[in-house]
């Protein structure tokens, strides 16, 4: 980040017409901005939705409240425009791009093999970062993938220990019978893995999955950049994780837009060192807090640019 | 509200591409609407806030960081579009109407007189009644007045009794010498009305204010047409807390827009059962947190009416 944006920005909400400090988080986020963007008065003009898609061999353990059919289903619903983060892109003035990724090719069981191979893992990564160009403004990252909060719940676990179960949750709306079932399909994959490299890299092709990878790929792409991005929820923070447990550092041009009711969720955002601008229960990926999440980044942004200082409005500061 | 058209909403929300209350609070906002609108797919075309401002006597004991000259010249930088609130409010896409209460006759300093007149505090209650209209969808709530979280804190106080301190707070700025005066200004205030009936028309008469009393009338008013309120922060809430004390009901039609960092804030949240949609630290007033707040409730209505359903989209519901 440009520390000389960030203080010319901090200058500048001195001498706002408010009192010091009294927009708190919201002036936090126009400074995160204005030093990754490099300016004084950071925009949002040019701010796009990856929504990645993959499908999960690990499904075929009844991990999932929906069957695996569903995620070409809700693709088809994304570029028809009914899907939950279609409307909220709108209201928030993003651009979607969807990007299923060969979705007739589930990754591997990963409770006996690698869910991805390295080849096959890199191309994920590289979708991801080719859906990042120079010149956007933010980046918001969503997912759809049905399994793949199974994968993010061992990706999380393989990053960054702990309890199986601390990590598992209902996702979609699994029973009680059904999540103690997904927390045994999550032990079997790290135990059948517990010998490989834990390398980021091999965690990711071990126990991610493509739409995973893809996420990563766009946050590294983003950081090289120095583009902001917007995490969602449970599942695009795990696709961090990795890489995160490694260089904790490599989350410092992400926000998280919110803490979603998935229960792994919040211990993984204090793992990942990021405070949720929003907890309002959400648990639908898509992107969808994300998004939500993007207009209270609006909200920064646009009194950090349009508002008037002392001298401008005649206003008395302090007594 | 009306039952059938929650109801209503409630079926349509069960059949929308996405896994049943994943949407949560969204879902909620979205009942509160529909119930309060009557209508199955709620809307926010026409949103209003509502900007009160009035003097305080009880300013010259040095009770804000900020001197009093200062809420004329904030009405006047509202006028021109350069407060934070313009700035929300059009992002929101609210109207602004600001209402400036006889700024030239602050109130009596009420450690020693009742603040306003039985007169000027129906006054007050009739222009905030005035400033809401039938066909309305939302009004949302502020304020600006040097001074006025003493009385807030003097209303939250008469109103639901507990240790004068834990409502009083910085306000704007004040430091720890300032918060001890205004702590003993507040406790002087409740010693002198002890033995006056404590109705809330007297409660806000005696400790209120001329823009207190007409955030009370807006939302009295909205609740005879059954237009929901989304309240800003601490002052906002401490207008409704004597009709609160006594009806709890009387906030049925109010969404709690944010808790802001005042920390009888989030204690006042608490006596009104109100949850609030954002903890963002903010403590500005002017409405600021409810323009906020409003960006999420148009989230809710946009998703709850535009998503598709299972059947429009061809989406398999549950395994």
């Amino acid at each position: 980040p440009d520390a000389c944006a960030i203080a010319a920005a901090r200058a500048r909400q001195a001498q706002l017409t408010k009192p010091p400090g009294s927009l708190a988080r919201l002036e936090e986020i126009a400074l995160f901005f204005a030093g990754w963007q490099g300016v004084e008065r950071p925009m949002l003009e040019r701010g796009r939705a990856l929504i990645f898609a993959g499908n999960h061999g690990v499904a075929v353990h009844g991990v999932s409240a929906f069957p695996p059919e569903v995620t070409a289903q809700m693709v088809a619903n994304f570029a028809a425009g009914g899907a939950a983060i279609n409307a909220l892109a709108t209201l928030a003035d993003l651009e979607i791009r969807v990007l299923p990724i060969e979705l007739d090719r589930p990754t591997a069981d990963f409770t006996r093999a690698p869910a991805t191979t390295e080849a096959e893992c890199l191309a994920a990564l590289s979708i991801g970062a080719e859906a990042v160009e120079p010149g956007l403004h933010a980046i918001i990252l969503g997912e759809m993938g049905i399994g793949n909060s199974t994968a993010a719940a061992a990706l999380a676990a393989r990053s960054f220990g702990g309890a199986v179960s601390d990590w598992v949750g209902p996702g979609t709306g699994l029973d009680r019978d059904g999540v103690e079932r997904k927390t045994q399909v999550v032990a079997d994959a790290l135990a059948f893995h517990a010998d490989a490299p834990h390398s980021p890299f091999d965690t990711l092709c071990r126990v991610g999955g493509r739409e995973i990878a893809a996420m990563a790929g766009a946050v590294l792409r983003a950081r090289q950049l120095g583009i902001p991005v917007i995490l969602d929820g449970f599942i695009s923070c795990a696709a961090v994780a990795p890489l995160a447990a490694a260089t904790p550092a490599i989350v410092d041009h992400c926000l998280a837009g919110h803490c979603s009711a998935e229960p792994g969720h919040g211990l993984l955002l204090e793992k990942l060192g990021l405070e949720p601008l929003l907890r309002l229960g959400m648990r639908l990926g898509e992107g969808s807090g994300a998004a939500v999440a993007t207009l209270i980044v609006r909200a920064a942004l646009a009194t950090h640019a349009q508002m008037a200082t002392f001298a401008e409005a005649g206003v008395s500061s302090r007594a």
